[in-house]
């Protein structure tokens, strides 16, 4: 099931997307609910009544979790040849990290950051001059859990959205802890929507991205160095994990920083980010206003 | 003013503390904004009326924001003496880290690990054996900012707190990001009340914390190497501060890592964090239970 939160006449709705007949059917959820977008499904035993379709060209999208709980968690470095890119361009020069992690490097951004597609992400000249994009699959948590084995993982994803980690490499590197660099306001894109588990071959997803229509990654989910039962094993451990959290993957190789010199994005560049069984998530890059 | 977030027959309140007559005037909210804690009172004009006073012992206190809206901000390494402890305990063995950051060092801890002063801290062996403690004192932002201005930081300050940044160490060195060794179940002990900012000379304020007893952090927030202005305008540059955000400033020496062999907490201790003009801070370690 594809799955949207939008809005029409003003009021945030949930609904199930159906690409072939450009419709969207909303979710009969009252509306104090809806208005936490996709986590108002999750938990519950059934799936509410559907209500009339709307056609998708008449609401306006957006991110399928507007604002989750708490911050959102990242995976860094987390295919081969990223992980590469990363150490050549120079930014890690402490030899002892090394390229590829020996286990998964978790940070985070804060929700408030969260963007729908369509909607500008804000440089501010003054903050950053150095800012890039990440591709990413998102896993969305469906039921808690602490100490969840890896066999057990996929129990407690609800689903899957793409997110484009933007990132401040200066703001990164400065501050040692990446929190900063990858928490300036609009820096997460989410969407255009979220599929249900059972909707995609997790294991084997192609994901690329394209900046002004070139393209500059092109991989597949099935290169991850860690996979989601791991990254899912890994954070839950003895931190319990909640309904409606979300787990960026990682990005694979070809953003700015990997390039010599770095291309980052200047005021008016869309980067296009599409995973397969999924969508693509589309975003403009725009000058602050002061 | 120092002011409770407490619980009496079973219902979440927040008042008032008058230590001299070991009493709380609770103040007069719905039951609903109670719920939230001491972000009840943030952004309103006035203090709300309080009502007929209750013994302190008679309630249960709480912590003063139970449920933090996003990650507790934290900084890193912001004391000198601090600083060069970790680096001479072989923590970080980049030799490009240096001891002392040319910036603030910040990371953050999933709001979800916020416990009460005298709640259990536990301690699952299963997933972690170097546990340590770090007494800090907090900053609890009341009015929202972006770009704020060091000179104008303190307008944004509500009050401040206490909070345990409890530390997995070994989960803190395995995850390169300190985001899932800071974030354990129950790792943030916060309280045991709040004052507001203009109850505290926050600038020489004296700061210890004792282990069964024995006294193993003594210092003074004037001996901060980024000081309170400084981090609330390198956190604001680019990512807005909003009403209810804490961020812990940092811990001074004294750390369990610091000594050699390192000094790490094990089931029974009681560790217990003073701030001179907020309060006592005391919690018991103790196993987690399968």
């Amino acid at each position: 099931m594809r799955v949207a939160t939008f809005s029409i006449g003003g009021e945030r709705r949930v609904g199930e997307v159906d690409l072939e007949r450009g419709i969207i059917l909303p979710f009969d959820l009252p509306p104090s609910q809806a208005e936490a977008g996709i986590p108002a499904l999750i938990g519950r035993r059934e799936v509410p009544a559907r209500l009339s379709p709307v056609a998708l060209e008449r609401v306006e999208i957006e991110a399928p979790i507007p604002r989750p709980r708490r911050n959102i968690f990242c995976i860094g470095k987390n295919y081969h040849e990223h992980a590469h890119e990363f150490a050549r361009s120079g930014f890690d020069s402490s030899a002892a990290a090394g390229a590829v992690p020996k286990a998964p490097i978790i940070f985070s951004k804060v929700p408030e950051t969260v963007v729908p597609s369509a909607a500008p992400v804000l440089i501010d000249p003054a903050v950053s001059s150095a800012i890039d994009y990440e591709a990413e699959l998102a896993v969305i948590i469906g039921r808690p859990g602490r100490g969840i084995r890896p066999e057990d993982a996929f129990a407690h994803v609800w689903g899957y959205t793409i997110v484009n980690d933007v990132t401040a490499r200066d703001l990164q590197g400065r501050y040692s802890q990446w929190l900063v660099g990858k928490s300036q306001d609009t820096f997460c894109p989410m969407g255009p929507w979220a599929v249900t588990r059972e909707a995609i071959d997790i294991a084997d997803t192609g994901i690329r991205s394209y900046v002004n229509g070139d393209l500059r990654q092109d991989s597949n989910t099935k290169l991850l160095i860690f996979d989601i039962p791991t990254i899912i094993a890994t954070i839950s451990a003895g931190l319990t994990l909640l309904p409606g959290d979300v787990i960026a993957t990682g990005t694979p190789a070809g953003v700015g920083i990997g390039f010599d010199p770095p291309r980052y994005l200047k005021a008016g560049d869309v980067v296009r980010i599409e995973i397969d069984g999924i969508g693509v998530l589309e975003n403009r890059f725009e000058e602050a206003r002061p």
